[in-house]
């Protein structure tokens, strides 16, 4: 009897979960390595940045979800090397995993387009720790401005930059500008938060560019809607500690946010075939790597073409799709059978922009404002994983919406904030 | 017409917080400090350092609480100096306060009775930060074990010690040895978090001891009916990295918590006024201090006997009560009157201990057991600030309850942590 094949999963994103799950039944041994012990249902990751929700909210431990599929390990670790050729990866516990197949899903992280130092200044927004620094970073300003007896430096602190119009940038500056305008109401004795000058800076020419443009018009307008002011069409030229340039005027703002660039995870770099300029893994059609049917990539890190000329976008369900795919094709090759090539179907897209406020492409239907909002509301709610994370997160949010509260509106983690030196 | 008396209040727990709320006709002016944006509900902690809540859950902001008390003003620093005589504070942030009247309610910190070096080792538990440190390192240990190759390393990361059998000890211990045999089962391949030794140490001879014997006596049946080993008589005299010194006996663990001393916070001791041996200030009967009558303190800060010869307790409805009265008596001061003597009224005192398993002491009515349980369950609930976090706590321990599992199991801020350097 031959050993029954193991198959290795890095990252416990939509695909890799999505994969790790559809190989339930399966004769095979999975070992699924993640650097975080949850999954994370990233598009509310937002929420969390703007205190509307908790981190447990929108995260579940990956041992929890998959315990009851008794043919997957779950490991805590970080992948340190890939070795495709002699089918082995090591992890950064010195242990080393062989595999008969691999799955590489370990997604995207930020991209500063060759300005590295802007990150320390300008933060992103990837994972659920730099959430928690990033509601931080925006409760910390209001507080030193509270405080600040200057008045050009009350001014820096209330003067907040998103870099970035795609649907993140986007859902930032519309929640942040709620905040000043409605959430601190009354909070503050020596400035009114609703004079917090909300900026959305986006190079192109309109913000949400994989939408259609009526729609980015209409997310424009809500957006200003709600208090932002929208800057299409210039680059940012530089960001430091007190500010950043935009064409050739330096803005005072002690709070900028990266939200315009993604790179794929360095570990695509580590299978040593071509990768597209995001560092994107170029796949073939069954997700597999050039020279290597054994190895497949899925998710944000893979780099696919559709029939139609387009990227497969990086988005949930094109993610939880290919990890599906993925493991149709182990099963395949199991059974000595032929793989199958990827088909992106294309449910649609959303985003949302603020109370009430939101757009929606289905393809021939396309709407925007309330109803879009609601429909965006639902949409997530459902795909939430985990019964009781839906109960607390539609509970939350009732709650914010009827009294325009937040409910996760604590600093944490001072003691390791630069700008509070003293805090312990 | 004289200035409006400016009251400084120097920490937002109970004491600061309470005395505030009842200041709110008088006609003042308030600056509420704290280094922390948050009234934290500090005796439901033990949960967000197990997993049960998240820390929004037990936390509300200060600014939020206070919003529509429009004679306060709240500031998020750390005081720096307090001189009694010039009557004025200095803060982290540059400026100085000068007060007609002061309170000062800044609370207690953890003590390990001149072993500082144990600190790195067996971490307490006093704010937010403190418990999602705490409960990364739980969940880290079985994380470790799981992925340990050798035997006696897999054990020591499966050995838990927390010190100190009073009311923080029993209920850490009580759930720890519930999440290792409920919440985690199923959950790993290689180990049986059931098997984890979860050991509660009391230098004292029983746990509890400012309760009844009785109602120790049945603590202690209660916590070894959960899975508890509970060692009494027998003080800790060595922590380390790999484990801890029980007599003569190193014992390995690789997690142990720290939940045995409290010291008063070092504010105490810019007052230049005499202290206790946990450096609690010797207040006069009217929580003022000697020589001092427009200063007072209140709170876990303060040292004060009751008639029947015993401490006021620290706990939440006695700095509640002295918050109060400090409030009174500011009142009384502004109006050239008397101040009062503060009398404690004590309603009880309760310890919960885990599912089902709790303490309480009502003077002539003590009972233990599930009904114990639910009459906490009830009292904390009620107590708990703000409509809408009642309803999260009671849904997440509704859920909890009756599922077993512990909403909050996300690892978080682990690139921070030393035993796993490299993930970033």
């Amino acid at each position: 009897m031959a050993a029954t094949p193991h198959i290795v999963i890095i990252g416990g994103g939509f695909a890799g979960l999505w994969a790790t799950r559809a190989l339930a039944s399966a004769p095979v041994r999975i070992t699924l390595v993640d650097r975080h012990n949850h999954h994370l249902f990233q598009p509310l990751l937002y929420q969390v940045a703007t205190a509307g929700l908790s981190a447990p909210d929108i995260a579940a431990p990956l041992r929890h979800i998959l315990r009851r599929q008794k043919n997957v390990e779950v490991r805590l670790a970080t992948v340190t090397a890939i070795d495709a050729n002699a089918k082995c990866i090591a992890l950064d516990d010195g242990a080393t995993l062989a595999f008969d197949e691999l799955l590489l899903a370990s997604g995207a992280t930020h991209a500063y387009f060759g300005n590295d130092h802007w990150a320390q200044h300008a933060p992103g927004l990837k994972t659920l720790d730099d959430a928690l620094d990033l509601r931080r970073k925006l409760l910390f300003a209001f507080e030193r401005a509270e405080a600040a007896t200057d008045p050009a430096e009350r001014e820096a602190w209330l003067s907040f930059a998103i870099v970035g119009g795609g649907p993140t940038g986007v859902e930032l500056a519309g929640t942040l500008a709620e905040i000043a305008r409605e959430t601190l109401k009354d909070e503050f004795r020596n400035i009114d938060p609703s004079q917090a000058r909300v900026r959305l800076i986006e190079a192109g020419p309109r913000v949400l560019a994989t939408f259609p443009e009526t729609l980015s018009e209409k997310a424009r307008r809500q957006l200003e809607h709600l208090g932002v002011e929208v800057v299409l069409g210039t680059p940012v030229k530089d960001i430091g500690a007190e500010g950043y340039t935009l064409g050739d005027t330096f803005v005072p703002a002690k709070t900028v946010v990266w939200a315009a660039g993604v790179a794929a995870s360095p570990l695509g770099a580590m299978l040593d075939v071509p990768l597209d300029r995001a560092g994107r893994v170029l796949v073939q059609p069954d997700l597999s790597i050039p020279g290597h049917p054994d190895i497949f990539v899925a998710g944000d890190l893979a780099s696919l073409m559709r029939a139609n000329g387009k990227p497969v976008p990086g988005l949930a369900p094109a993610a939880k799709q290919m990890g599906r795919l993925v493991a149709r094709n182990i099963r395949a090759r199991l059974r000595g059978e032929a793989t199958a090539a990827f088909t992106y179907k294309d449910y649609g897209n959303l985003a949302t922009i603020g109370r009430m406020a939101a757009v929606v492409d289905l393809g021939k239907l396309k709407f925007s404002g309330a109803l879009a909002w609601w429909f965006w509301l639902v949409m997530h709610v459902f795909f939430l994983i985990g019964f009781r994370n839906r109960l607390v997160v539609l509970l939350n949010w009732s709650w914010a919406y009827w009294s325009y509260q937040r409910a996760a509106r604590i600093i944490l983690g001072d003691r390791d904030d630069p700008s509070a030196p003293d805090r312990t």
